[in-house]
């Protein structure tokens, strides 16, 4: 009754169908990329020069954790990335954590696989890995802590929650249907016991960015598209310019990238009572299309030097003019942030927001200057609260026979 | 730019296609149950003899409210009411809220749509409405509370948190697409501003159940299958007599139901600690199949007479045992809950659970005695903490030309 060597994705061909119609449906989407994305049966390459998660087609839903180490024993560490890799190769590949993992042949010792995936199809379940600044020091590693892992400063406005902020590493992951994110998260936890432990955990349950050419533009909670003018998989170039650590890193980053999280609070009460055409001046974009005011169609280029009766069509304290490359001497970043809603904020509203994910080759020279110009002057500012903030070095992806995301860092 | 009477079902046949894939896929799926269901472009029937989102085919994701009165006004109730119902059969239509409510012709006013749904497909959204108890003591309608709305007495083992129960009225949001019921509840809670606040929101982000036969069985976070002894939507007589309030029930009640919701924290850590075999006797079912302990297939009849060497097949102790029909003098129940994961609980762990919620005939003798029973004796409990509880009244659906939910009962 039991099999032996249960697959997730043999079990999706018989049981599982029903389950999986909306996870197979959004895969097709992920061939119109032609470059990153899931395979026909929605697995993404689990090796390669870059982890996935990162230019991978941004899956519909997020369960991100952070976990602080418990222990400074370097050799645990290690073993406990070689577990995490080996299992998180299987289930972005459909499998169990382990072969019969869930189901053992000896019913007699506990399940290594939690089972609550059985059944469901791969879904371009992505696993990224990161470790952030307390990773070195726990571990006395402080001389390999890459430059751009310094603290992010207090920018203006901020309202941080040490309980939502920080991490000796992290594991996001992405994936069409939330059950596979949230049992590859939960399953990896676990195995971590004794070596790790949930510092903070968020689930997104919708995309706010597209990162490939191929995927249609989603809505934020402001109701404004998002991610338009976002760096895409389409363009390697720009992605080794602001995305890849380059020479520049330490050798066990370069290819890697920093992965900035902030948790975003929006305050849509006060939004909501806004009039459409404010909506507008503060994005600088109109709500329908998403064009910029300068133009009509949402990929236009937004000129910036475009002005009309009243002054500028994209105003100075637009986001989309504080955000931009021209007013940030050059930088880009690459968004892959969700949409959040966590239950209610014990005043009467709903706790919702942005869970705002970045991959840039700096932060200290990317986000930084762009975030604070951003908590300064954009009008958008208003009716944004931060109140969780980390960052993390991501290491690069992993080539054959690699058997772990540390390896090159831990050498 | 911005058509004046922007349809959401219109974006989607031009510019939402990516976004909205798995949506479609989804529905097509629930073609299989032939009743109660979407329809092909995934709207579910708004009116009707029951509200919708009880027997529908159970949606992936869920978004629940419940909210307080913040006005005794009669009137400014009953005006809520319409307008809300109103809303809510054009969403429900995958509609904005209003005619031109995202992106008003007049962009000086602020619009009655939040927007973030357009472009989004109906998503078999359901919005299903209840009151609780605070509504007719608030309004001065004690004399018309049914006597099943007596509050739940307090089970063993209850760890409530007053702030994640309670609620003078509920909301329940089912859709494919979380967007779309976040949508829903966040536009209905910004129109009840001055009326109503919210109490408490709980997402849930996959069904642990099926309520239709052509559904496949989900499963729970115990990695268990769930719900295989659900009633179904194609077992009217069942649904007659187990969920729909008939001739003992005031007028404005029959043919609607009551709904039962408990936030219930599973502890995964130690459950992922037992072994398959405990998991097994616990719940009374294989992981597997889901079978019961006396079968082979997972919808074979649960023989609880059947025995072997070392005593029942189905332990005493057993979940299915104590949740069944035979241990509960014949009462069954339809249970339509969601897997949720919150964050963290501050002390390591993830915030993981099952967010139950169960449509009944009558509370008092139906959930009530079975959770008794089940608090008391069921091995599962040793698991679980309920933290969250909450009872409504749901009216039955509207007829066409009823203009509001609360009609009848606010006569």
């Amino acid at each position: 009754m039991s099999p032996l060597h249960l697959s997730r994705r043999r079990l999706f061909g018989t049981a599982g169908a029903g389950v999986a119609l909306a996870g197979a449906g959004a895969v097709a989407g992920y061939g119109l990329s032609g470059t990153a994305g899931a395979t026909a049966d929605g697995v993404v390459p689990f090796r390669g020069t870059h982890q996935g998660g990162i230019v991978t087609p941004a899956q519909d839903r997020l369960h991100f954790v952070a976990l602080d180490l418990t222990s400074t024993d370097r050799a645990a560490v290690r073993d406990l990335l070689a577990r995490w890799t080996a299992a998180a190769e299987r289930m972005t590949a459909g499998r169990e954590t382990a072969e019969g993992g869930a189901l053992p042949a000896n019913r007699y010792v506990a399940p290594a696989d939690t089972g609550e995936a059985l059944g469901l199809p791969p879904s371009s379940l992505t696993l990224t890995f990161g470790v952030g600044p307390g990773f070195f020091d726990k571990l006395g590693l402080a001389d390999r802590r890459p430059a751009g892992l310094a603290p992010l400063p207090r920018f203006q406005g901020d309202r941080l929650d040490p309980a939502r902020s920080g991490g000796d590493l992290c594991i996001q992951a992405c994936a069409d249907d939330p059950q596979v994110a949230v049992h590859a998260v939960r399953n990896l936890v676990r195995d971590g016991f004794g070596v790790t432990e949930v510092r903070w955990s968020q689930l997104g349950f919708g995309r706010t960015s597209s990162t490939s050419t191929g995927q249609a533009t989603p809505r934020n909670l402001f109701g404004f598209k998002d991610g338009t003018n976002n760096l895409k998989a389409e363009e390697p170039d720009l992605l080794e310019r602001h995305v890849w650590v380059g020479d520049e890193g330490p050798e066990w980053l370069r290819g890697g990238s920093y992965l900035v999280a902030r948790r975003i609070r929006m305050h849509i009460e006060t939004w909501d009572r806004s009039n459409l055409d404010e909506q507008q001046q503060i994005i600088g974009r109109d709500k329908g299309e998403g064009a910029p005011l300068s133009g009509t169609a949402e990929f236009d280029v937004a000129d910036l030097a475009a002005t009309g009766p009243s002054g500028p069509l994209i105003p100075d304290d637009s986001h989309i003019r504080l955000a931009s490359e021209q007013e940030n001497g050059g930088v880009r970043i690459l968004r892959r942030g969700y949409n959040f809603v966590d239950g209610s904020d014990g005043r009467g509203h709903l706790d919702a927001g942005l869970f705002f994910v970045a991959f840039v080759r700096d932060p200290q020279r990317q986000y930084v200057p762009m975030q604070r110009r951003l908590a300064r002057s954009d009008a958008l500012s208003e009716y944004l609260e931060h109140n969780g903030s980390a960052l993390f070095a991501v290491p690069p992806g992993l080539a054959d026979g690699d058997d772990h995301w540390g390896r090159a860092l831990l050498a």
